[in-house]
């Protein structure tokens, strides 16, 4: 299997990238394609001392920033390391696109390029959570600001899809992420939504609040892209800042007692158990070919991480049951 | 000083409710008045063993539940424990109102029978959360699903007010909430919102995204009451999580290393900056008399905290302040 990786996005790219291909290349057994100016790539890794064996390069002159606007991808960026990957992925050169950079423009280079499946209305990006119950799917997490009913539902199903598949959850449980948990609660979206999600063939169980995404209790949650984004953003700065003020506790303290060394091993468990970068990144629902968002500070395992998902998704035939309307 | 208080409002009620009083009473030195059945509200004192010294007791029949619509406070729940203390703090004989009971009723009472100060054109739920660079408001958490532009400057204003005089911020920094920091981020609320922020002559830093609310940077944050909503819980769920997941690993751990008792010292110490039973209640912003909405799960000390809370916004001079035009 080939997977398309833009070398240069993402907050320590591209060495962390190159490393986290290499981790993926000898553990994975895939073959990363990097993605970028190929001249950059090889002093990388010889400076970092990373062989290129099982790899291969896409050479391409441009990087696509942050900063950019999405749709330079489509313009004067078409000759960034994204642009390329996409097109590798288009031309079926790669059957998979990973990358950590900007999200605006992986959203408009998954649609206008590789297009979306047949029949969905928009892509959207999700994200998986670890619940007090399990891993839970949270979509939209930022691709569609402004979101209709029918896309909440399309979000819905295939969120499922993806829980079934990639999580082995027989029926998912799907919720509605609202104020409150009453049919009537919410925005116009909401109500609409609900009322959508009730006449389905889905297993809906309601609306839940947004405390739902640590207590679990369901597998699947929809939202448009903006509550989404409040709500992972929200979930991950709490979740940061109590694990380093916890670190902090933990370090000053287990100077005065050398017995709290068992206690750090059970900590990093629980560190562990809440952290990102073992869950891959997020998946790009909706999209005919599988594109995986990493998260922008990733570092190596994160990227490997992201790029194991890529290879699952790819694996799971979920795109290919998504485009069979004989199937939904 | 007296406040009024929603015996029978709360998952707790009316024993913790009692148990806040009674420490209100002897630590802050003001006259709690107890609303609600006064029998039932006798004998709890008397099998716990309260004193009644120094509290009121004003009798009302009926309860209203979280299950009740919010309006009924107006009609049938009209002799409620709620529609009585609204009542004593309309005909001048309390200050302030504390409740820990349904916040739809509360906002409903608030709204209809003690009334908006001239000129708000809503009332907004305000909360305190405990960021890493200090407290931090968010408004609206919950009062407005649907909001306008002008309701988000108002709540601005208010809660620059309420972090001036109650945390002795002298220019707070406002920000909006929103799913990036660019300008133009946002549904048409906050890309409105942004401009009429910016005009204004508030301290405006921009848009920030969800993980302000645990990393600071800002003194107030405003967002419509369904976006607010969704970020209190996530931040509550998380926060809730981790503590127990933290106090797991710790008392398990306690058991290998007695030396960790040390530990534990810090982790209380951590813990507790992080509990809201510390902060008190949510304010009810823009209302002509203070009504504070505490915690839903409140134990003594949490109400204690909000009844602490409520004197010192009915001592801090913000309704005087907003209520005069000249000053705004």
């Amino acid at each position: 299997m080939k997977i398309a990786v833009d070398a240069f996005g993402g907050d320590n790219a591209p060495k962390e990238i190159i490393k986290g291909c290499r981790l993926a290349c000898d553990e994975l057994g895939v073959t990363p394609v990097l993605c970028g100016n190929r001249d950059i790539i090889l002093k990388t890794m010889q400076s970092e001392n990373i062989s290129q064996s099982g790899m291969e390069i896409a050479d391409a002159n441009s990087v696509l920033s942050m900063e950019d606007e999405p749709t330079s991808i489509l313009k004067e960026k078409s000759d960034s390391s994204m642009a390329a990957a996409f097109r590798l992925v288009k031309a079926g050169e790669c059957d998979a696109f990973v990358s950590a950079g900007n999200s605006g423009a992986l959203l408009v280079g998954a649609t206008m390029i590789l297009k979306r499946i047949k029949g969905v209305k928009r892509a959207a990006f999700a994200s998986v959570f670890p619940s007090a119950t399990g891993p839970l799917l949270l979509a939209d997490m930022g691709a569609n600001s402004v979101c209709k009913p029918e896309y909440l539902l399309q979000f819905a199903q295939f969120g499922c899809e993806y829980m079934k598949h990639m999580h082995g959850i027989e029926s998912p449980r799907v919720a509605l992420l609202n104020n409150g948990t009453e049919p009537h609660k919410g925005q116009q979206l909401q109500q609409d939504a609900y009322k959508l999600l009730s006449e389905s063939a889905l297993n809906f169980i309601g609306n839940v609040e947004g405390r739902a995404l640590a207590n679990g209790g369901c597998d699947v949650i929809v939202t448009d892209g903006f509550t989404g984004n409040i709500a992972l953003k929200t979930y991950e700065g709490v979740g940061k800042m109590m694990s380093e003020g916890i670190k902090d506790v933990f370090e000053h303290g287990i100077l005065t007692s050398i017995g709290a060394v068992f206690v750090l091993k059970q900590l990093n468990d629980f560190k562990k158990k809440f952290d990102y970068k073992e869950y891959g990144g997020a998946p790009l629902l909706g999209i005919s070919s599988p594109v995986i968002k990493a998260h922008g500070s990733s570092d190596a395992r994160a990227f490997k991480n992201a790029i194991r998902q890529a290879v699952e998704y790819t694996n799971s035939g979920i795109i290919e049951k998504m485009s069979s309307p004989a199937e939904n």
